[in-house]
């Protein structure tokens, strides 16, 4: 059996320096570059992959700092500070000794404790019976994901009128499916079209600036939800002079809240 | 006229080696050192100052990596990428050659696009309408802020009961008011107290491990707004085992959407 693509896509090398060597994957080609979810899932591959890391991901922020040309890239992860059951990490990509992305993220062993899902799931059909779209995407990586669209789905017409909110849900898991680990619930976490293309039905060009991933899966419960449905959700706050941000939940099908996730987003007009 | 505590909380000095030099203040101190709203605040600052800083503030991530010691600490800051109307900062904050905080900065040249405020401010009474509360705060930092709470003030009762909701609203500036700029309005992105306290009614032990700020008012936006209010609302999404995060917005008093912000905060119970 064949390696998932997933799996191919965030591959990393070890170097002598300690540093990581990835390269970037024809099966998840954004229009310029590569879908921004998989840069980030392999940043959190380095922190994951590291022989001094202590505990799983709890915070992720990826920093997308110029376009990455396709090929190969340098991935440097550091642990600045380690503390009893925590730790802070400092990441970043290079090409041609130029930075690509940086990125910031916190592991830590996590304790039992009182808990909740105050954001609960909205209630929206189940997965199979939304509609599987007939298109195939217009970028590669569009087709590495099962997406079932339950309430804002691309624009049926692109008529550039104010449609006054930027909502979409949609069920989605990774195409073929694929058992969930903290690196694909990173890709999945960017996997909502631009807020702007839907409140506005006008796909002007667009962005992502800086993506924060709070992962309040553990690993128990990505056990739970296996090769399943993901119910996301995403809406933007405010779109200003050229930046919108956009915040974005992620549930398992049985309702746990498994990723809470923001993004800052250039637009042009 | 003396320098608002603010000011003197954020100044930095300018080293030889191009690092900054910065100290802890007893009037933004918090439990255990100090308020975490002015220690973002000042990693901005640092690259407000800095010679090479191109345009303003959109995102700021702080990742705090231990406690702070009273007394003063060096600030790196580094543009780890500049492109023609943007730049991506890295920064780190050490005491005794250790890391206590790393931090992530983008700023841009902002330009004239459509945009829309799509979270609209809730409704709620004015300002001077909302109480001022007649305690003084239990740690320091507190009473350098007027806070007005309009929803989800401070339990009348650490009764450990689960009250099932987590919002706060309050309208809120400096005390003694003081002209909006970016870096308060960074450490007023932090002056919400923990949701954990408000949604269980039990005091436990936190610390706020990561925050990101999106900066949606510029310089005009800040302008209008002056030495004014804002309305905050923070609500947390989940609680799971020793993590909880906090998603929230502030808005000028004319309904002006200025910043959206999120954190994941450590708890112990």
């Amino acid at each position: 059996m064949s390696r998932h693509a997933f799996d191919d896509a965030i591959a990393l090398t070890a170097q002598s320096d300690g540093t990581w060597l990835g390269h970037t994957s024809p099966a998840y080609a954004n229009m310029v570059g590569p879908f921004g979810g998989i840069m980030a899932a392999q940043m959190l591959q380095a922190v994951l992959q590291h022989p001094q890391r202590l505990g799983d991901p709890v915070a992720l922020t990826v920093n997308f700092a110029a376009a990455l040309a396709d090929g190969s890239f340098t991935v440097q992860a550091r642990p600045a500070r380690t503390n009893r059951s925590t730790q802070h990490w400092m990441i970043e990509v290079l090409q041609q000794g130029q930075t690509v992305l940086t990125a910031t993220a916190f592991t830590a062993l996590r304790r039992d404790t009182w808990g909740a899902d105050e954001h609960t799931m909205p209630a929206v059909p189940r997965p199979l019976d939304a509609p599987l779209p007939e298109r195939a995407g217009r970028v590669e990586w569009i087709n590495r994901y099962e997406m079932r669209f339950v309430e804002g789905d691309f624009p049926a017409a692109w008529d550039g009128r104010d449609h006054g909110i930027s909502r979409t849900r949609l069920w989605v898991r990774d195409n073929p499916p694929r058992p969930l680990d903290f690196a694909s619930l990173t890709a999945l976490s960017d996997v909502f079209f631009p807020r702007i293309w839907r409140r506005r039905a006008s796909p002007v060009p667009i962005g992502t600036v800086s993506m924060t991933v709070y992962f309040h899966a553990d690993v128990a419960r990505l056990r739970d939800v296996g090769a399943g449905y993901l119910l996301g959700q995403a809406q933007a706050q405010a779109f200003h002079r050229g930046y919108f941000d956009q915040t974005a939940q992620l549930w398992s099908e049985a309702g746990a809240l498994l990723v809470t996730t923001h993004q800052i987003v250039y637009y042009k007009e």
